[in-house]
């Protein structure tokens, strides 16, 4: 077939402008096995609770088989959203019906139809800066603006936040990760919670809190969410499997009112029909019959301990002058050493067969060039130790 | 939560103007089992392999556990894809490599980006008419608009197209169901097949071939599909693994030059990442083990009997004026009845118990109401016979 094919100026113009996301290209390059990689949002896969899963399979196929397999509803399996509906009221004190939640195919694609359903292509939200670049992926296909507000260790500054509605009073909505965000690892303070939700709900703006790792918390005391504290139904919320199970269900869901969630339900008919049964069976299992509960703990103990080798790592060999943040939770830190250019580093780093996510793929404008992420969860321990001391002298010789 | 969120008027244009499918709507109406249902485009849960499921699961968890269960590569597995390239090359002449295969979540996911990356908001595209009703919400939740073109019982007519071509002459693709189309049956001619090409080619329009059904042939000989018969790289086609094995797995793909798979795999960044791991090593175990090319023969033998049972019920019970046609494979038959109404008469089906999908919900200007789509792959021997005699009575009393 035609390399070089005549029909391009057959695309459109959005297929024009989209861009390679910056993780999925360093994902190609760092999967070499001699670099150690800090880069990917990968869970660990010892976390992965193998057999389980295999007692589950044949149960929910031996009992629900032809179910399983066939087309599902496009909200998802009913059952799943009322086991769901009853773990967030006993586990996250969240009160909501199995007809406020929707299952979706990972939370990229409910980031992706919340993007549909509350924006007009040029219009902007308002985020954290940095923020999640998945998010920065399925707004910019909307081409949906991104205004960010800057954090500090009690998350979003709402001081700064204020400060931007009086330039952008309109936001369509806010979108924030207040458990260990990604990718700065910084959990948003109770008070800061309340206030943001006081200062969205007086302009009847709707917040989408975003919550894939609020389960994996290490260490202190849970912060009660958003929606938790969300009186007149302006907190979507979002949660998946690919954190406290696997990525490879794809399987994500937003709880919000009524309305939202049939507006979700109309463009997810559009754009997959629904979500994989045989994913939603499985995690109805995982969630219905204790093993969910189960393997929350040995996750975290897992991770806990990576988190701890990484920091130690950095406390021994980096630089006096190299930042870092010590998240409670979740997968990554984020490092800044004042004045340096990671984008230019990435080169030295990759040579020295060490990765990292550039910080500015956090960033909607591509500012900030002074940071990068550092995934903990997935690589070996010994690797990690490696890879920090490798980064150090990345930092020592280049900056 | 508030159900009558004054937050409504924060929804996108877009959002106001989603409706929800017809057949969506009608499968929450059909779910009582009192009523025989025709409506529904659902593969017979008889026709899943649940053993050999079961056999592939264990084993691929064993072999591939821990990269079954993690994040995957947006275009899909490697292996399966590679799979998939040389069973076309064998079974269907098409000769693609493996970097021109993308996975999607299902075939809806496959028209929903195509849309995307080939034509802007208000431009437009040709189909036949009627069409698949699944093309028409995922081309209009991006505001792109059908033009239908008549078939007759060898599918699409060209002198038709040309027509159509002289008022409408920049197309952003041409998109058909050549083998036992959704919803009518009918199957297109090879005479039509190269026509079709040989005018798409000149003017250098895409074709986009979407393919589900080619597999369930129930007799005759097999007809070249038209990317077999490509040689520019203008036809973008389109399977699943839906109908041959089972729809829970959310699993299609797309096959087509590699720039238009590198469009569709930006596309599918923001819309969901990758599709689910689980579901392509499971499809991968499913071909290459051979239990794919077991299994399909299987499906054709109940297929075909269902299909001699609704026809010869037509036969038996029918009054003489209502036509049908007689698909040689895949799912659907289209009945129609000169002068019925069938928007009007589907209350009356309910009545009776007997549901279908209405013929205006395959047509994007959702003209023409003489005609049904009914299904005969999902229900038992007996509910043909007598949904059969239902409808035959509807016809009788109310036309």
């Amino acid at each position: 077939m035609a390399m070089n094919n005549p029909l391009n100026k057959k695309f459109s113009d959005l297929a024009g402008t989209m861009k390679p996301s910056a993780i999925r290209m360093l994902l190609r390059v760092t999967e070499s096995p001699d670099i150690i990689s800090f880069g990917g949002g990968l869970p660990n896969p010892e976390s992965f609770p193998l057999e389980e899963l295999k007692e589950i399979f044949e149960e929910q196929l031996k009992i629900n088989g032809k179910k399983m397999l066939q087309y599902g509803a496009t909200e998802g399996l009913k059952s799943l959203n009322r086991a769901l509906a009853e773990r967030m009221r006993i586990k996250e004190d969240i009160d909501c019906l199995p007809e406020e939640i929707l299952q979706t195919t990972g939370s990229q694609e409910a980031l992706y139809m919340l993007g549909k359903i509350f924006a007009n292509p040029g219009e902007y939200v308002i985020s954290e800066a940095p923020t999640y670049t998945g998010t920065i992926t399925a707004l910019r296909a909307s081409n949906i603006n991104m205004i960010g507000v800057p954090m500090d260790d009690d998350g979003i500054i709402v001081d700064e936040l204020r400060k931007t509605l009086k330039d952008y009073p309109d936001p369509r909505f806010i979108y924030v990760i207040p458990n260990f965000q990604n990718p700065t690892g910084i959990t948003m303070s109770y008070e800061r919670r309340r206030e943001l939700l006081e200062i969205a709900s007086e302009r009847g703006i709707i917040i989408i809190e975003d919550d894939p790792y609020g389960n994996l918390r290490f260490e202190g005391s849970k912060i009660p969410s958003i929606k938790s504290m969300d009186r007149d139904g302006s907190v979507v919320y979002l949660s998946t499997f690919s954190k406290v199970l696997a990525p490879g269900f794809r399987l994500g869901y937003v709880i919000a009112t009524k309305d939202i969630v049939e507006k979700l339900n109309l463009a997810k008919q559009a754009v997959d029909l629904a979500s994989s049964t045989i994913s939603e069976y499985i995690a109805e299992g995982y969630v219905t019959k204790g093993y969910m509960d189960r393997q929350i703990p040995k996750i975290i103990s897992l991770y806990r301990h990576k988190r701890d080798m990484m920091i130690e790592s950095f406390e021994e060999y980096f630089p006096g002058d190299v930042e870092y943040t010590r998240p409670k939770g979740g997968m990554f830190t984020w490092v800044t050493k004042k004045g340096a250019n990671t984008d230019k580093l990435f080169q030295k780093a990759m040579e020295m067969k060490v990765a990292y996510v550039v910080g500015s793929a956090f960033y909607f404008d591509e500012s900030n060039h002074e940071s990068m992420r550092l995934n903990f969860t997935y690589s070996t321990d010994e690797d990690i130790v490696e890879g920090v001391k490798r980064l150090a002298e990345v930092f020592r010789r280049y900056t």
